[in-house]
């Protein structure tokens, strides 16, 4: 079984990791993936389920935060309001995020008709990063039938690499993509699991760095063509079982940051950096049942070993987007390279 | 000619209108629509071109303000970290978001050809309120066709009231849909304008106030079905050529919660209010041309004449959105009267 | 029994009061005061108590929100990251903020001596508003023996009008002061109560409305100096007993804009309106006891009442804090007149 | 000529510094300091003086970005309204915030008397870490004196390590205090500078890093009690001679995250991160001259090489702050080591 960035010997972070070392080591998240890989596009679409169950009817505990906002993520005002999610999560390319917001539109109308409940209002949310170095991007190749092909394939295990949302991205100049890890929690003798995954798309290939190691200032003199600027955007999204507030989760998300600056990132002007996050505890149903509901939060003073467990998560998840991410040819014929050339 | 709420008898502020009492009183602002309505759909989008010129290549210096955040408005993230609006604003009902989004990115990449500038990226800004208690809203009735109608012919005159992204609206429990109104402003001798433009779906009965009498409590006795609570979303768009930084823009855009409330808005939990705002005074290029750039700003201690000037026109243009519309038949034969059926 | 504003025949909107019709409704909070009245200065100290336990032992959940930031209120950064109070809340005048900060910390420190906790940190909360029309506001009246004075005076009963922060504050051009009102709410058939105080100087005299009566525009011609701008600034602070998060406190927080602007508020420039609110439900230990903590928290679909509730309490708070003030002479000699005479 | 950091052969970033590789290399920026020695005190004062004019008269263009709120830095309420600083920064212990805060009341009033102007309100901005391992922090040994002592003696040259605010905090479990940096940036051919202070007190020892090599994995074992958690906070203040407007002030104190993550923070829960900065371009006079100004700003794609400047200085301050600081011994006894012991 391979290990992405570890069976190349970097071990990130001290924490456990959960079984798979990934998000869906999250009970009920599933990972679903469509890759457009033909003359014209290389590009796709990543769908996160938070739950097994119809996410709208009842909802997640969520929250975001953005590190910088050159980005077209949508769905973000409402998730602020009202700290909830009511969708899978999709990524895709910069220029599809509108046929996908529709695509999760007629998902969940059609999802949520078996139940009874018609949709007059949903709130999709659609991250995305720029693909365009690779992929035809004005084509905008994802609709209503990949997304939905997505959905209906989620299952616990995934690909990681340049596959689904993933396929045309470029990272520190080499082959971006998908990537994943999870860590494992304890609190008063219970265990919890915390992931993430993401969408990597940034970085200067100078300030590439692995645990430590500045890779990056020997792989500049190996390729082609070195990016020179820290631009192109990262999606990193976290799940988590924790008993976390949506206040709670919004300073969780905001160490996304030392994570990322672990691998070399310098948030630049260009770089849409956007975290998204929830948990399955804490589910809010869409109908009211009762006016008090009860809810379940941890005591600030644990709040320090989630914030590691996200730091370790961001830094190996971008590691193994690109480990996993094979070489691909850019429209302009330059090849990108995978880091696993190179280490 | 029609004056809207004006010719009832009511003037609302002090300051002095536009030539037109509409937000295309701000030079080179123009406003375009379409309208469905037909026996299913009771919809449409409302375009408001910020410049007559290409506003990629020459972006608006923009801010944006989230009164309350149920609401699912696309584009928001990017105005709030540069400050710049790079597409016109498209307003529509809240299912037909992504496919409006989607036309906007075609129309960027269409418009920039002609000048030779390939769009990799763009932000398309699209505002919504939810028109379902009149129009079937889950046939997302507006694509591109529509859209790239409503830029084509936009002009400086346009229709208020039960038209465009107002079709299907719904404000007090009467009819709502899209009003207008400006104010002029002079400093250091010079005259500038500050126009709002709204798309009204906000309101119980009870609380409508019109310059300070509660007609609301009269109105609740008259018609079928008052509206109960405060739900289903407010968009004011601001345009004005005022010397204000994206700072100062986003305080002015903060005004207009009392320029809702004084119309009886109590900003309730199911009404997605948004503000967005843009000046056409600091352009920003698209393309570097130098580093350092020019900007004006106006002393903070002349905000409160813009601050006035915003609620002003936000009151106004509520009660014009209502007073130009139409009685309407909603989806379950309720009969939606119209404002001016009572004054 | 006097009633405020309603002794004048205004009630102020439709849901029943808390017995005392004021903040200290809310079981536990209590408010102290030291009023200082002498021929320099007239200023003072209000000190709202969250409970009759120690707060820094056991915090209290709570929420800020800057309607307008044009104010020097202290100890807000940790509010928002926290989400608790751990001290009083002190309001004073504008220079006072440091020494009454101070003032905090000493008792807090004095306070958890008998507790056998040493204090090395702690957040004062401490609000204010300019007084400086009727104090010698540069001679910082207020120190550590006022502070405790209050502090130890505090009860259920207190004055309104010109005493303790309020004693030289102008509201609309007339004496304002501190002013209280409160709410009752019932979920699943429990009671809760929301309570506000007020520390109103603020409003230009024009426009001063009450329950929709342009009465401003009549007192103009009767006093000797209109305010001609809305500043000088209001603090509101809320108190609760409700089942609500941070998240939705700040929404409540949120919509004290309203409450003002029913009173004639434009939210001027010069005006610092901070709005502070906390519950005293879902209280959290200083000292980890557990690692996961169990919380209560209404549905969102509850949240109108709570936002009805707030928004009368601050109308109703601003009009009384104004009828219980006698006149004032400025230290400019004009006279500050009292509402009271206008009603 | 010591260097800091760089005397140890570590090059910290590839952009050139100023001439004395600190925040005063910015024009007309001073440093003042006084530091308590005593028996007692081990603690001290750090101003930041932003101009050699009143900074009241003419205020700077600021902004605040808070990394993490668990701190007590007063003032940022209005810097984030109106986007300016119109006092020095002083930086001291937490519990002290409230005594320096109405120092720089007294001094404000003292110093625009000469002008003929009558201060009645004022925003001052106070920072603070937490020395109390070191501090008998309960005393609050900084007053009015010690403020007025450091500002008077501020100049171009300062001590950095232990002393002033820096006197008693600790940094990676080893001795931290003031540190400072600055770097040269040159656009359109016009060189400008961007310099940082920081006052240090954060990090676990483990986590050490510079620039690249994990140093505190091989401390943990010199020195008698490691730091575990990542707690005490940072104050991060920067200046810059930059034509940048708010928004971008903002924008460049957010990749402060990026160098403290470099050093090794992980921006713990029990840690204040504080972020300020000003610009010396783009002045606002307190007096209203016309109502229009001109400012100038930097076009958005050069401020990625702001971000590097930025991120640099921070991470190189850190480590300054680290090796300029001698051994201190604690309240209970321990002795903090120095960086420079390890070197």
């Amino acid at each position: 079984m391979d290990h992405g960035i570890r069976s190349y010997g970097y071990v990130i972070g001290t924490k456990p990791t959960g079984a798979g070392n990934r998000i869906t080591d999250v009970p009920g998240v599933r990972v679903g993936q469509v890759t457009i890989d033909n003359e014209l596009n290389k590009t796709g679409v990543t769908v996160i389920m938070p739950a097994c169950d119809n996410v709208f009817l009842n909802k997640m505990t969520a929250a975001s935060y953005v590190l910088n906002g050159y980005g077209k993520t949508a769905g973000l005002v409402q998730v602020n309001e009202l700290g909830t999610l009511e969708t899978p999560i999709a990524l895709t390319n910069t220029l599809n995020v509108g046929l996908v917001h529709d695509a999760l539109v007629e998902y969940t109308i059609q999802n949520c008709k078996g139940s009874g409940v018609f949709v007059r209002s949903v709130n999709p949310v659609v991250g995305e990063t720029n693909d365009a170095r690779i992929n035809h991007i004005q084509h905008r190749a994802i609709g209503y039938d990949e997304v939905r092909k997505a959905i209906d394939d989620a299952e616990k295990d995934f690909t990681q690499g340049d596959v689904g949302a993933g396929k045309g991205t470029i990272c520190f100049g080499l082959k971006g993509g998908i990537g994943s890890s999870s860590r494992v929690l304890t609190f008063d003798g219970k265990e919890y699991t915390l992931g993430v995954l993401v969408q990597s798309n940034f970085g200067a290939t100078r300030n590439l760095v692995i645990n430590g190691r500045p890779v990056g200032q020997d792989i500049i003199h190996k390729i082609e063509q070195e990016a020179h600027k820290d631009e192109g955007s990262i999606m990193v999204i976290m799940a988590c079982d924790l008993p976390l507030t949506n206040r709670q989760l919004h300073r969780t998300l905001k160490r996304a940051a030392v994570g990322l600056a672990r691998t070399g990132s310098m948030v630049g002007h260009g770089s849409g950096d956007i975290i998204l996050g929830f948990t399955t505890k804490n589910r809010i149903p869409h109908t009211k049942e009762a006016a008090v509901m009860n809810l379940e939060s941890l005591h600030e003073d644990c709040m320090d070993q989630v914030f590691e467990a996200m730091i370790e998560c961001v830094e190996e998840s971008v590691l193994n987007s690109m480990v996993y991410a094979h070489a691909a040819k850019g429209v302009d014929g330059t090849v990108i390279h995978s880091l696993a050339e190179y280490l």
